[in-house]
């Protein structure tokens, strides 16, 4: 067996052995951040950093590094994903960038050694912590934590729908460290796409080329609590009538703008009191307004104040913007790109320039640093769902284009 | 103080003390069906049943029996309502029936024992389990099993939203018997209005004279997991967006018929996995249905189902109806009324001829044998609401009549 075949049949190994922490009936994954499956496979990973001669650290907000100490005093390039998931996800969303960046760091460091080449950089790998925000709102917590986006006892103190902190969360599972004061050079990051554009192309390898702008508003709806059979349909002021009509709104909205240029939606509700035979009092919601250009979504947000006044009116409710969340768009680095597309050609993989609509950790690093983002093809672009899947084949091919990314820009391939 | 004195001071002042068990920070309870504060109301009634020198028995789905034994070997005629309550309800709603008629039927004897008189049959009085049915459903429950309309195994295997039983929950607040066999000649109850009738005509006594039919399906939209950024607009199949536009239009229905004929609602919603970044793959609510005529009804149905036709087509997803309960209207037996009316004038309380929309245990007893349901007015009509509010007055109004009612009733008032 080849080199190149022993590093595959590993790295497919340990992404089987990986994806059993937070098994689904339906094939997929149910590991929340800082549920008991998360920590099984944070524990797994930290054990697999080890035992192949990772230092490792946890930082206060649970984000869990491996450290490969190359040039003393030198500052460290640094690679990951989230190990965390949605409820009923896929095996691949995260967590395979995770262990593709640690067998990239991996291999790096055994191609440099065997080549006898001294890197500039130090080398690193993250499992950054609840990029899923399912369980804790907001998405992406631990990387906005890192790179000073949010403020840590904020993120500390928010709760899940059952009232338990990030703190008290992170403790059930052992999960909070003191490390700080990490230098980082650069950052890069792999993932599987979440559309449909590799795969209809026939195309490998997706160098991300910039981010879509997302803009995120948790809403409250106030009505007024009474009986369903008797109180008459003129005196109700009906919660989730209202919030229904806002979902609904929301999606017409696309439609007020070309074609699959606004993307909006509402995934999750919650109704007090929740009973059959009761007209809601509360209902909140968070609606996630996503376009390629900032512009839009103002002009979408614009259209769903007018939306929100018509909404009120009709129903004797009141519609509250509680909070927002605005995350931006932007292009990534030209060198990142250049640098994806010559380690594709050279490993002899077609490439090809994407957006990503979805947020990612790296979406937060590029902020500060110099970041690159690879995507691998997904099929059907099937996410956050058990039946997410990614070839083998495109999960090989991914780790070895990033084994590149990661041997360069070790050496310094994205310096100024 | 005269007798009639302290018979409202002793009403009100039970009233008070029952109305600590589950308070709310609002000044109404929660006391769903056997949770914990359901249990302490439940366990201050029997306390209250025996120092009264009531017989207590429980059937094995939880319903609380008190019996004065007057007449050996004859029946009972049977005087109640529930002690549970809706989430963050009003104190009055179903509590003030089961305490008014215990005080009725204690005066009762009281009374027919100073006047010399041996009634025809025993007096019985009953707290009905889960009336409200917003823990477990259907609502009714304790007085369905009891009337044989619903299976006790069956009932006693509905789990709440946790998976929790009904079994395993009563059996948790020690809340199930053995006791079987009972032959009821009568049954009567009193409750608050929940609508405006009795206040805005200024009446005190509610003679109600026919219930509202109550069509309730439980519906299931089934739809397709995806990521709520990346997944195309055209590509969803958005299980939350389709059960949205079926409240609309469940809400909308009602214009399609004069005013107020149909009431519809849609209370509660579960959306799954229900995260803020993921279309919903599945939606369960119950869509409750009322009108004076079954006919309203099955029209309103056949609209609905057309209604589901399209929404099915627009969103891609399947709507399920998993299943549904009827309950038809009819009206209540005349010299049932005749006697309520009698009884108000003699104690020289104007009454009223009203309609119930709300389901009450009196609707499942009805079918079976002579039934009376007497109401008192409510402020405003709130149901299903901590601010659910009668006044004193009455409250003791209800009681003295509901008194005239049960010693009547204990002599063959509503005999054949």
């Amino acid at each position: 067996m080849s080199t190149r075949e022993a590093d595959a049949a590993a790295l497919i190994s340990d992404f089987h052995a990986m994806s059993t922490f937070g098994v689904t009936p339906g094939g997929g994954v149910d590991r929340q951040a800082a549920t008991e499956a998360d920590g099984e496979t944070r524990s797994w990973f930290m054990g697999w950093l080890q035992g192949q001669g990772f230092r490792v650290e946890v930082d206060a907000i649970g984000n869990i590094f491996g450290f490969l100490d190359l040039v003393p005093g030198a500052a460290y390039v640094l690679f990951g994903s989230h190990l965390d998931s949605q409820p009923l996800a896929g095996r691949y969303d995260g967590a395979y960038g995770v262990l593709a960046a640690a067998h990239a760091a991996s291999r790096a460091r055994r191609d440099l050694d065997a080549a006898g080449i001294r890197p500039k950089y130090n080398i690193a790998v993250v499992d950054w912590f609840n990029e899923e925000g399912s369980r804790f709102k907001p998405s992406m917590m631990g990387s906005a934590v890192f790179t000073g986006r949010l403020d840590l006892e904020v993120a500390l103190g928010t709760t899940d729908p059952a009232g338990i902190t990030v703190r008290d969360a992170l403790d059930a599972i052992s999960g909070r460290g003191s490390f700080t004061d990490l230098d980082v050079a650069a950052y890069g990051e792999i993932h599987v796409e979440q559309g449909r554009g590799l795969e209809d192309a026939g195309i490998p390898i997706g160098v991300v080329a910039s981010t879509w702008c997302a803009y995120k508003y948790e809403i409250v709806v106030h009505g007024e609590q009474s009986h369903t059979g008797s109180t008459m349909m003129k005196d109700r002021r009906d919660a989730l009538l209202a919030a229904s009509k806002m979902v609904v709104a929301l999606f017409d909205l696309t439609s007020e703008f070309e074609e699959e240029v606004l993307h909006t939606s509402v995934g999750q509700l919650f109704v007090l009191p929740n009973s059959p035979v009761t007209v809601a009092r509360e209902v909140r919601f968070l609606a996630d307004l996503r376009a390629r250009e900032s512009g839009i979504l103002i002009e979408a947000f614009a259209k769903l104040t007018e939306k929100i006044a018509v909404i009120e009116q009709q129903t004797g409710t009141r519609i509250e913007i509680a909070s927002s969340s605005i995350w931006e768009s932007g292009p990534f680095l030209e060198s990142g790109l250049a640098l994806i597309e010559s380690a594709s050609a050279e490993l002899g993989y077609p490439s090809l320039r994407v957006l990503t609509v979805a947020g990612h950790d790296a979406t937060n690093l590029k902020e500060g640093v110099p970041t690159v983002l690879v995507f691998v093809p997904s099929v059907e672009g099937i996410s956050h769902n058990e039946r997410e899947f990614t070839h083998d084949a495109d999960l090989i091919a991914g780790a070895e284009v990033f084994t590149t990314v990661v041997t360069r820009m070790a050496q310094g391939a994205l310096d100024a």
